[in-house]
């Protein structure tokens, strides 16, 4: 999937990764259009003064933020930034073309690598110096209509996950204190990872009211002839996915790849026997004919390795179906079907084969949502008293609770679970415990699905009348 | 098409013109698959040492180079570069990826910007300190297929040309003096701007021989056991190409876009009558027939512009076909087509508008083509003696002629054709000379088509015995 390299927090991503973020790529642009989004191109360079017109925003960003100070030998008359993300570097165009109502949606994307200069352990997809993402940025005249896009946004960035990733996820609000700086509000994509019992943010989408209007000038002339600022949104997917994709799914073999993501769907291997040319050039016709219904299938005729090699190999890469041909097959007609989710095996007749071929990859896409989905509601714990959070917290689960949502006791249960977490060598099983079960639990988001909440409810954390039910848990 | 921007030599690129790079990226993205070439992407830093390793190389990009110094307040410890290209960036995991000549061909490519911090006069997609392009890295184990593929890469990049955009280019091999550094030889295409009489390169394909797998120790084991150094080549293809188009084929009104990429392929015009609501209903309908035939049709209804206004306006913005739906073609049941790049008129039945537009937009394409092509042969002046070469080049053409293709001439051809170029103000039209027909003449290629060359023919520099014809010109 990815190679090191001799930049610490940049990693190479190899033609296997990649490809999973080609197909999300041509998916979600196209999805992106239908929203009448249109693709441009902002440069990637950012100047100090424009950086720093927004202050609160610049604010989050500015430790992370690089700089380039020289070119060849020279020194910049004044250092440039690289772009952490790009409001700055697009809003004062904002304001350039936008004069009237008429001149309004204004609704821009852009596919890009972005640069973030973090000091914290850099992880592969998780958190890179340098990543690729989407940014979505648009300006409207009515509040109404850009919270619909900031939701439309949100819903998109869900159905990549769901529909292609084979990925639940959790739809919700960012607590004021977790919410982009900058922003009225951030709603938010949140996954689970089993392994870690950790919480993840998935996507965001967030509508920044007037907030850049104001500090940029993008104003607009109303019906009345009335100057009004525009209200804006923007919204982000970016290559973490793939490191999400890869911690649910994967097992102990390696990588388990959802179907429709997959560069390789089918690998076909045949098994020598006394008839072994043609049992190649069987595997080869099958290929053929899956490949004429669209899926991505390939044989794997390399002579110096053993199938049981092979086996090993395309599963370590994740391949979803393996389908293999002996002696034996090739007499009765039939192929044999291994999945590599789940490691079921049937037979299927090779006329057969690529008519059902579409239907199980289908098959599979739904049983791996399937159990991805219960481990995730598995992995959260419903919690009304305080007293419940540790124990369940170091049962590797998320926490769903009432919450007050005061900024006071955000910053409580941060301190609190910092304090009340295992300390390496102290627990029962300390090696573990050291490298997962640490770090302050912090708020994930206020999901939009609410359970109804009993009258006089309070919060888990103050005793305070409880707001809405939030989501709980350690993070990456 | 583009908007300015607060750094200097960076222009953002709007959706109009970004489209037309999706329209490429998308065609040429599909060539390069079938090539066998996998896509990837790499980081944009690269160290210090990795840059350097390559010296000569590097030596052509070093005064161009980009340094991050600094993240957030603080210094790096070591200056991190921008990819300028990716050679250095790539070619050390080449190192490690392969091990057998089963590992080979290795073939990569990527889409990315890149930074080259240029100090001479930035011009909108021609010379831009930041641009989009798409770069191809290969490894083999025998120079036959890497020359091929080299081959290969600059005739999809002529397909763009000539297929996409409606322009001619020439395809030639660089002179020694003007090839990539750390190449063997550079494969080129170069275009012709009629207006300026300049030539301006279009695109390059490399082989790299040796030189690069030397210095990053990229060795196969051959059948027979042996490590041997991989052939590699390089290819990239970038924005420029939009800036070749826009003044090739724009006119005094504004762009003209061919066909192929152009984001609206025809725009329908109601002309207001007694019948006006009818009238926009019926455009409505015939762009819906239009677009079901996959054609990039639009109405532009808008109430506050006169229809006049309209068609200067879409004819500014290069738009191949207007349909314009007046009472009287109601009447009538037809409506008027009008061309952009030659202003031909024809009615045509509105039952038979969708049926015949995908025909006209290729005619249109053809004729675009044709028309550009015959001012390119216009442009080139066939030249065998010295004297000859001033006066057609400040007729703003291009020379071909017969070269010894050494060192010391190529160097005399500049510093001659600098003095004797007209001086400002001396000259009987100063204005026009001073900024057009100023620089000197340098090799643009030696074309891969090369007419008969008469035995006993002599370079037109130095009388030596000529080797090639050269196409030479003042050139971006």
């Amino acid at each position: 999937m990815i190679e090191y390299y001799d930049v610490s927090g940049c990693y190479i991503l190899r033609p296997w990764s990649f490809f999973i973020w080609q197909q999300i790529h041509r998916w979600l642009d196209g999805k992106i259009q239908e929203l009448g989004v249109q693709n441009a191109y902002f440069p990637c360079f950012v100047s100090q003064e424009a950086l720093r017109a927004e202050e609160e925003h610049v604010e989050g960003f500015a430790p992370e933020v690089a700089w380039v100070t020289k070119s060849g030998t020279s020194e910049l008359t004044k250092p440039i930034a690289i772009r952490p993300t790009s409001e700055t570097i697009m809003y004062p165009s904002f304001a350039k073309w936008i004069r009237s109502h008429r001149d309004l949606p204004l609704q821009l994307n852009q596919w890009t690598n972005v640069v973030r200069w973090e000091f914290k352990q850099p992880t592969p997809f998780l958190r890179t110096r340098e990543f690729l993402w989407q940014e979505g940025h648009t300006a409207h005249s009515t509040e109404e209509e850009a919270a619909h896009l900031v939701r439309s946004a949100l819903d998109l960035y869900s159905c990549v996950y769901t529909d292609l990733l084979a990925l639940p996820v959790i739809k919700g609000v960012k607590s004021l204190e977790e919410k982009f700086a900058g922003s009225v509000y951030t709603e938010t994509l949140e996954a689970f990872i089993p392994a870690t019992g950790r919480g993840i943010q998935a996507a965001t989408s967030h509508y920044l009211g007037q907030n850049f209007a104001k500090m940029f000038g993008i104003r607009f002339e109303d019906d009345s002839g009335q100057k009004q600022l525009v209200h804006q949104t923007c919204w982000g997917f970016t290559t973490r996915c793939i490191g999400i994709m890869i911690m649910v799914h994967g097992d102990d073999r390696g990588l388990v790849l959802p179907p429709r993501v997959a560069p390789t769907q089918v690998v076909l291997i045949p098994i020598p026997g006394k008839e072994h040319a043609g049992i190649e050039a069987r595997c080869r016709e099958l290929a053929s004919a899956l490949k004429d219904r669209g899926i991505r299938a390939e044989v794997d005729a390399r002579q110096t390795y053993t199938p049981g090699w092979k086996f090993n190999w395309w599963e370590m890469k994740g391949v979803p179906l393996r389908v293999e041909v002996g002696p034996k097959d090739m007499a009765q007609g039939t192929c044999r079907l291994a999945r590599r989710f789940d490691g079921l095996k049937k037979d299927v007749d090779q006329a057969q084969l690529s008519s059902c071929i579409p239907a199980e990859l289908d098959q599979i896409h739904e049983a791996m949502l399937e159990k991805a989905t219960r481990h995730r509601d598995d992995g959260i714990a419903t919690v009304t008293r305080w007293d419940e959070v540790m124990p369940m917290l170091n049962q590797r689960k998320l926490i769903l609770a009432p919450w007050c949502e005061s900024a006071e006791s955000e910053a409580e249960i941060r301190s609190r679970t910092k304090e009340e977490a295992p300390k390496p060598g102290l627990s029962s099983d300390a090696a573990e415990t050291a490298t997962i079960l640490t770090g302050a639990m912090k708020s994930l988001c206020i999901p939009l699905m609410q359970p109804l909440m009993p009258p006089g409810t309070k919060c888990f954390v103050t005793g305070e009348p409880a707001k809405r039910w939030a989501l709980f848990g350690r993070s990456y």
